[in-house]
């Protein structure tokens, strides 16, 4: 059941350091728990001059393409999360590469709470969606590479749904990468692109 | 001991995949903790011109209907928490669906330190109120598609309990959304429901 | 091993419902674990107007007293972690008044990052010491009614350190409230009375 | 297996008490991944006054140094966590003195986001490096102080990579105590001697 221990020494396989494991699971747990808690930080309680309170209600209702891009965010931060869930499921063991891949995804998806608030702060300037897209195609091909390293090292548990399972992230990637060229064009609907991607994705996925 | 297979495939037994189980719990528990400190950060200590600091007891006197609204969106968080902890407790296995439910909940419980805020500025609107109701009846309701379900699904271990479990979370939901008329005519009466409903409640729920 | 079941019947076992008894536990460390890292969003980076940036040194240094209560204040929280670590260590089974005292437990907690910020700010008025104190005697009040209620109701495996603990936890909350009469005639002095206390309980308590 | 009861008493060991094990575990990993995370809160978007929204991509690129300070604090924070954890794997008990010398190593850790904030701000001063690479200094000093007393008490389970372990620490503390005296002189250059650190150790430590 426990991998076949291989030249390099450092692996580790999941039987035996069912601990470890659990560590290396519960830290990025808790990463992507604060990043999709910290968005709501970004969400600014309207300021009104005394007198002007009765305003509230419009100024809050004038906030919805914000409660927008902070619902968007949240599904992206959920559904990496899903995906990561799903692949740690598959792994029996892991590697020193492999840590240093999911730290540097978790470096990326601690930025969308940034990339959110330029993307609704900035919304209309090609820069903003650029920099959504880019943050979470990166990410994306970082799981990529989770993925196809865990399987050429022998990783993973059963590698019956290898082609599936990389197959949609790269998709994920694609799509994020093809709405770069839409953003130079027509910054505002490149959002919308995602939101079907993910409505899409979605099904497919779960 | 384990739910029958169905031919949905995707449906995972608690049994057989623990450590799944365990990560979407240890996930959702991080974002109630995240979300349950951040009340916190919306507290701000008065800034009192140079000389003026004697003032300072006056001012955090004058703080109380602040610390009310923080006591109050922490008994609320911590009462959804428990609901969540009660509910899960009975989970023999989950199902995408019962994710993506739940994901959605989170999504809702995250936005109450801005209610809060929003209730704590302009508490004598009647939007703020109606906001801070409308996202606990929503996510009062999530909770009760959660349990149907799991129910409908053959997720929950023994289903003796159900009526109960979903008769209360509807009955928040009741709660919540009976108070937004009391808003529109008394904003700053509307909290008042709450607190009782959540000390009569809390009274029969634990 | 498992504590006889009483009339209560709301009564978990630790035994019997581990993962319910570990969701707590890891919730309660989920909101430790935050309050003590937000007391570093209190420290502010000096913000010196351009051309003025080689004062920056002088300038941290002049933030010792900040560093200080930053310090005071972690210690603060890590000593109530631990102790209510070692509390949990000793349980069998918890019940809904339990779960409730640990809620209250936490919303004091939280609340640190904030009495630390108005200490900082307003050191030398005695209604900042007062509110610190305040917060502190009333958590260790709280920890003591959860000491109290879980040998009353037989949740305890072995009640042998009973006397012990309770006394520590009471001995803590007389510390901070003699230090409130202090506060009112030399607030500056009061920290340092905690500071000797922790550094004494530290001794005592591991 | 378990280790040998010591005249002190307070020692626990880890298949004995494994839940308070992994309850410092859990609260040491949630500090971290709060802090981690909390480097993004940093992170500021530029505000543009109306009018001049097109300059967003220029002001973005010009945050470029502050980009490499994020990520220079992550992969900071991601090393101090990957050693923590290897660390941990090796004990097989622990004792109050590495329970406080746990909560001091975590102190300096919450600190990076407040000292990457300064480094960012007043790089071109030594006091900012300087700053900088003694929090970073000390930490390791404490994990080396964590890594020998594990080791004198008979905590470890096997003693056996010592020398290399406790040699990375005292190697990490030497590479950010000899930069300060670069900083002295030429303060934006230590973070270069920093990053080559990590490039280089994290290929021996991986």
């Amino acid at each position: 059941m426990a991998p076949t221990s291989t030249a390099r020494g450092e692996r580790h396989s999941r039987s035996e350091r069912e601990t470890e494991f659990a560590r290396i699971v519960a830290f990025t747990d808790g990463v992507f728990a604060v990043a999709i808690t910290l968005l709501v930080l970004k969400l600014d309680v309207p300021n009104l001059p005394s007198g002007l309170e009765p305003r509230i209600s419009e100024e809050l209702l004038r906030l919805w393409p914000t409660f927008l891009s902070y619902l968007l965010s949240f599904a992206v931060i959920g559904r990496f999360w899903v995906a990561h869930h799903r692949f740690f499921g598959t792994l029996d063991g892991f590697d020193a590469r492999l840590m240093n891949l999911n730290l540097l995804n978790l470096s990326l998806i601690v930025l969308i709470p940034f990339t959110t608030e330029v993307l609704d702060d900035y919304g209309e300037q090609p820069a903003a969606p650029i920099l959504y897209a880019s943050v979470l195609a990166a990410a994306s091909l970082v799981n990529w590479a989770m993925v196809h390293h865990a399987h050429r090292a022998g990783l993973v548990r059963d590698s019956g749904d290898r082609p599936g399972h990389s197959g949609l992230v790269v998709g994920t990637a694609v799509i994020f990468l093809a709405s770069i060229p839409l953003a130079l064009i027509a910054p505002s609907y490149a959002p919308l692109v995602w939101i079907a991607a993910l409505l899409v994705r979605g099904r497919f996925m779960s």
